[in-house]
């Protein structure tokens, strides 16, 4: 039986014969009486077992090391009384392999999270990463569940295309050549929104969730050259439809996780220091708020003093210094700015009658920034047209995207959310290296 | 509100005020009255709009084309006695977007999945490819449900690799050379699997969903350059309990979306001509059938007449006409042909003590051949080194994953479902082509 069945409701178990496989995380004892915990993956929590000499064998398991699989079985004791729940009073105990005593690096001692990073096969078997590893799953179940629940068409789009999607990424290339495998140049595409935006038209409401790379030099907490992204895409609506649904969409995983991983968020609460349930609820409690860029700009040149960047003006690149001091200092709330000047955002973008603003948003959230980024489509073909000749794209390998233009399309909307951004959010992690199992960074990847 | 929900229980919106926004997907009548059938991507279906001259302006709609997005309301007539289980009978009609009719590829006259493939970015808006995409995206909700309710982690294993996880597979290279971005060769992984294990030890059950890359010249109607695998990996399970898994998934799903989505099984039963139905439930309601791989070469030499390849003996690989033959007329049934000669598989598996077999086995369908591939893992150090060896595979690169033997490792099993053999054997679509939106293929990659 599963070790999260039996401590989420213990009383149920009470004198119940259980059998559990699992991994040892701690012995002690003495010569009379020894305290095994084990653990199946299956929560964050650990059952301790009890061994004690007159049944169990103490030779057998002289040689019993942190990380060994074994197979207990006994007797579940409820004990309401005490902090853990319950333990198993146990019969019997087989060691079905022995963890290298000498070799394995999780011991009962502090390791760090840079240490950690290098074993990223075998760091899952700490707790922190236990926690983390378990929220993430949870989040990628919740956020499907979103999206079925909305009538969504899960849809893939490419990941090897002709296209770059951005228009300003730093991409992979996979394949340059005349004579190469696809015989055009290939890379790895740095978003599925141009696929998507077709899909859309004709199926409503679509989404993809999938990993996505990008060629970035940065080597900073947040970049990663692979990540994963989920990506709506909607029909008929516009800026402010589709910021609703970026909210609600946050708010609904927001809440059944909060319901539904008590044990995570009370471990990772105690080991951050930080109160990430307090602030999360602040989120799902208040509705989204919203900034004009350029109002932004203004509110920020009064703080300048506060910025590393000082440099604001109409076309100035919000850093995540700027990011987080609207979030953190001025709103104390998630608030999606809106309406970014043309020059800095994608070139499908709605462009709005000032000639110079966008009708993008990113939503930015305490501790982390832009969380997401979205925007409504530029629909009209000859204003698209006109933003790809400026920006020096190929009309040719974008005629396709241009041609949706022509097929019934009153508009789309969509986003993209950087999973691992919303791993971070949540877990209260703050480095990108920690809520994805292998990261893979500039200059740097392992197995 | 959305068509599906109006269609699929007409009763309930009975002389309701409905407002719908849709694409025109047919359009006829006369002078006095017309109808025009919409549909708005949630539902194969169309719903039909009743439009009468004595309160449409006709004039405004003269230009209405296939394709355009319009925007109708009116009171909905349930109809019972009739095919169709109710229509709108439309008070008002705004073209919110025309379709450019000189253009616009989908028209009301046949069309060939040849001519389709050209245009992956407009095919969805046939009802064939819109019955495809729809079951593809049940199915994807399904397979993600199945693993949730079992208690599975969900793990992102890394695209970018510097491992070969096959040993054998043609991969496409992303990174080859010092100072470049990884300054390590890098390819596009083709399994989850070495690291799925690393986390499976830890975690108990935990699974991928991800998109998977091969450089195959293979131009076959199974093979593609970019495809989705499923990949669970189970601590403690041995091979019969992974054959049980994969036949456990599999009627889940298949119950599932049998019961979810009649309307595109009525429609691609009738499209193509065949019972998928049936061969489902067959699916459904048999117990899964297992053959040594040795006893199937022996009956497979009783038929040799029938195939190709006729040059069958221990250690030949079988094709998809053994495997389709097998499946279809010798087991009239699923069956997992099992303990496959150790030259044909990965260096990981579990090498049998016959010294020749490995605890592999590939589950075979009618209409298909190989849905799924997978094995008990060699859990032994010794015997998976000496393998790699034999292989003349890399220790070096490989040394983390022999490592994980040495850590509490009592054995794990797993599979890799190819997500569009899924898709191809419950639509009963036979070119991969057809059942992803934008297939990548050798020399083949539009958009």
């Amino acid at each position: 039986m599963a070790i999260k069945k039996i401590i989420s409701k213990p009383e149920l178990h009470s004198s119940e014969n259980l059998k559990i496989k699992g991994w040892v995380t701690n012995i002690r004892g003495n010569l009379n009486i020894k305290f095994v915990e084990i653990n199946d993956g299956s929560s964050i929590v650990n059952l301790q077992c009890v061994l004690k000499k007159d049944k169990i064998d103490f030779e057998k398991i002289s040689n019993l090391s942190l990380g060994s699989a074994i197979e207990v079985s006994g007797v579940f004791k409820y004990t309401p009384e005490r902090q853990q729940s319950g333990e198993l009073i146990v019969d019997k105990i087989d060691i079905l392999s022995l963890s290298d005593v000498n070799e394995f690096p999780i011991q009962n001692k502090e390791t760090t999270v840079e240490f950690l990073r290098q074993i990223p096969h075998i760091r899952h078997r700490t707790k922190l990463f236990r926690a983390v590893m378990r929220l993430r799953s949870a989040l990628f179940f919740e956020i499907n569940s979103f999206f079925e629940n909305e009538g969504f068409l899960n849809f893939s789009a490419p990941i090897l295309t002709s296209n770059d999607g951005e228009g300003a990424g730093e991409t992979f290339l996979v394949d340059d050549e005349k004579g190469g495998f696809f015989n055009k140049k290939t890379t790895l595409g740095v978003t599925g929104q141009l696929h998507a935006e077709s899909y859309a038209l004709g199926f409503g409401k679509v989404y993809t969730f999938a990993p996505t790379f990008r060629a970035e030099k940065s080597n900073t907490k947040k970049h990663a050259a692979e990540f994963w992204m989920v990506e709506p895409e909607v029909a008929f609506f516009n800026l402010q439809d589709i910021i609703g649904l970026g909210d609600k969409m946050l708010k609904f995983v927001i809440k059944n996780v909060l319901e539904k991983n008590k044990d995570e968020f009370d471990f990772l609460e105690k080991y951050l220091g930080i109160k990430i349930r307090q602030r999360l609820l602040e989120f799902y409690k208040s509705p989204v708020k919203q900034i004009d860029y350029k109002d932004a700009i203004e509110l920020l040149l009064k703080h300048k003093d506060q910025f590393e960047v000082q440099d604001l003006y109409f076309g100035a690149d919000l850093k995540t210094e700027h990011e987080r001091f609207l979030a953190e200092n001025i709103f104390n709330a998630p608030v999606a700015v809106i309406n970014y000047p043309k020059s800095l955002k994608a070139f499908y973008m709605h462009q709005n009658d000032d000639g110079k603003s966008v009708a993008a948003f990113d939503l930015l959230v305490p501790g982390i920034g832009e969380l997401i980024g979205g925007s409504q489509r530029e629909v009209r073909y000859e204003k698209l047209l006109e933003r790809i000749q400026e920006l020096n794209m190929s009309q040719e390998d974008l005629q396709w995207y241009l041609d949706l233009r022509k097929f019934g399309n009153a508009g789309s909307s969509g986003f993209g959310l950087g999973f691992e951004r919303l791993v971070m959010y949540i877990t209260g992690i703050d480095n990108i290296r920690d809520v994805i199992p292998f990261p893979r960074t500039n200059k740097n990847i392992l197995m």
